[in-house]
């Protein structure tokens, strides 16, 4: 099997050139740039499938005015602590961060902040946000829920997301630990990759239209489902489900958006679902100032001691032993920011598309 | 193999015996039945390991002065909606609820409240804390850490506690949804079941010394160690130690408890770590007003719809189809409550153990 061929590209022209497409459907000059700093965050910590990957889908999703422009994002209940979000059907990408400052702003006057959003859409990764957070030396949390794709524990069809959960933590010395994951056991684009290099896939990850388990990727993509995180009951599958469904409450069900098999897709071509529940899709944002808790800087002392400790871990067998949360991106983004972000043809050929379509350059 | 023997009580009888074996040790009558409570709860809910079978663990410790009966439980630093609360080493049954108290109390001011907890000890079943925040129309969350269990992914030893996360959400004419789960793949007493009944255990629960996969319960009892949910890196395992890391950080680096390795165990027989670096183990408690953020009305409404949605999810071969998470401790909990707690022989050893200590009748 060839390695996949690679174009690479500075990530300031890549990032410019999502920046002109969001303005050219009249998205303000200061959002546009705000959604494509989190596609760029994406690209640059090896995410490749949350950057200019999905540049042509949110193309797609203007252009059929399935997502507002020009939103008018607004608190529609408040307390001290707490915020509910309309996000007006914009971009996840600006109605995200906007809501997340939100959080951020209520946790440095009462200690902590949590906005939940309704009517928004996809979002970008969930690690942008919690970085964010660190920069004001807060803890981030972020959440968002998804199109269906994942089973319940025990079930034979699609009926939640891949309901990503992010948090991270602040280093002195160490970097910060920065944890992002989905709550099922591997990602969609695992699978099409496997689709791709008609590879068989392993146990635990999907199951068929008829809820067996499968190593077939086809027989998840043609009706099937991926599998929450643990896989099965005897490894603790209803963890994963169980998780799945607390992102689901605190995205959707507490801002009143849709959730689990209502959640809208996030791509024209996926299909949409028969029920309307809520508003859009959901994201739930949470931010604890440090100091509220302990002094700060004894807070990343210690953060730096934990790290240390576990990189001091005796070696699993064939392996270099535990790697912190949030190393890999980070390694990817200090090659990245300086080597350009590698994409392969078939994202190529969509940036290119758009630029025929819309007029702004790209080569 | 024959089914282990029991002796059933009633439950009513098992939360006196704990009250006054609490009560025997100085602990203040109102706090020996709020521990009672706790433990008495775990029975009800069908979760053994933590109710009575537990009580002679806390006589063991508060006998040989490892926890303080008569604790000073004060809140050392607070925002208006956070607080850290110090618990002078008093026993987590008893600290555990005054800290969920005052987050929960926080959130009816404020609209939420987060409470991290150092200087404490084992606090029994997570799923205690968000019930009662349900009885208060409170979104709760509960998570502690514990003493080191689980490699992280690709570590050969124990380095994390088994760091459970629950969570509940309200329904109308539904009961509550209850998420309660450890962050490890598979529970320490399935382990410890295997060994009794001299079976092997699944691929993905636990590695040996070494850091080999094994499927010899003892094996991972003589320093081996427990898998993190998702168990290697293939099926997620590094998501699983992921969720474990931020449940120590939220509970003790937050607080300035003792994280990691270095958590100190809840039991006399358990090793007591080399380094100190906090006050004894870790909490944190969360509370969330729900009309902070929508009409709770409105969301218990949705909250019906989604188990209703769940419920009616096609099923996996062989099974019938997904429950809601809280479902079988629900079910335990209506037939204990009438038939009585059924406890093994050596658990009824331990307690007549400390009826014959302490002159508390008990047959």
């Amino acid at each position: 099997m060839p390695e996949v061929e690679t174009i690479t590209y500075p990530h300031e022209k890549l990032s410019e050139f999502s920046k002109l497409t969001f303005q050219h459907f009249g998205i303000p000059e200061k959002e546009a740039e705000l959604a494509s700093e989190v596609l760029s965050m994406s690209d640059l910590r090896g995410i490749d499938s949350h950057g200019v990957a999905r540049l042509h889908t949110y193309f797609d999703m203007l252009e059929k005015e399935r997502i507002n422009p020009v939103p008018k994002i607004k608190i529609v209940r408040e307390s001290a602590s707490t915020a509910t979000v309309d996000g007006d059907n914009g971009l996840g990408l600006v109605v995200g961060p906007k809501a997340n400052e939100i959080a951020m702003n209520k946790a440095q006057e009462v200690g902590s902040g949590w906005v939940s959003v309704r009517n928004t859409n996809h979002y970008g990764i969930a690690g942008y946000y919690v970085i964010k957070a660190l920069e004001r030396d807060l803890i981030g949390w972020s959440m968002t829920n998804t199109t269906k794709l994942v089973a319940p524990l025990w079930g034979a069809e699609r009926m939640l997301g891949t309901n990503p959960i992010a948090v991270a933590f602040p280093g002195k010395k160490e970097p910060p630990i920065i944890i992002d994951l989905a709550t099922c056991a591997a990602a969609y684009g695992k699978i099409e990759i496997a689709h791709r290099k008609e590879q068989m896939i392993p146990e635990g990850w999907a199951i068929d239209s008829e809820g067996n388990n499968t190593n077939d990727p086809d027989k998840m993509i043609n009706g099937g489902a991926l599998l929450p995180l643990g896989s099965d009951r005897e490894k603790g599958g209803h963890k994963g489900y169980g998780l799945a469904v607390m992102v689901d409450f605190l995205c959707a069900v507490l801002s009143g958006a849709n959730w689990g098999p209502f959640t809208p897709p996030f791509a024209l071509q996926q299909e949409i679902p028969k029920r309307s529940v809520g508003k859009g899709i959901g994201h739930f944002f949470g931010a604890m100032k440090i100091d509220a808790f302990i002094d700060p800087d004894e807070f990343k002392t210690q953060t730096d001691d934990y790290i240390q400790t576990l990189r001091a871990t005796s070696p699993a067998p064939g392996t270099d032993g535990p790697i912190i949360p949030g190393d890999p991106e980070r390694e990817a983004e200090s090659i990245r920011s300086k080597q350009g972000i590698p994409l392969v043809l078939p994202v190529v050929e969509e940036l290119r598309d758009i630029s025929k379509r819309t007029g702004i350059p790209f080569d």
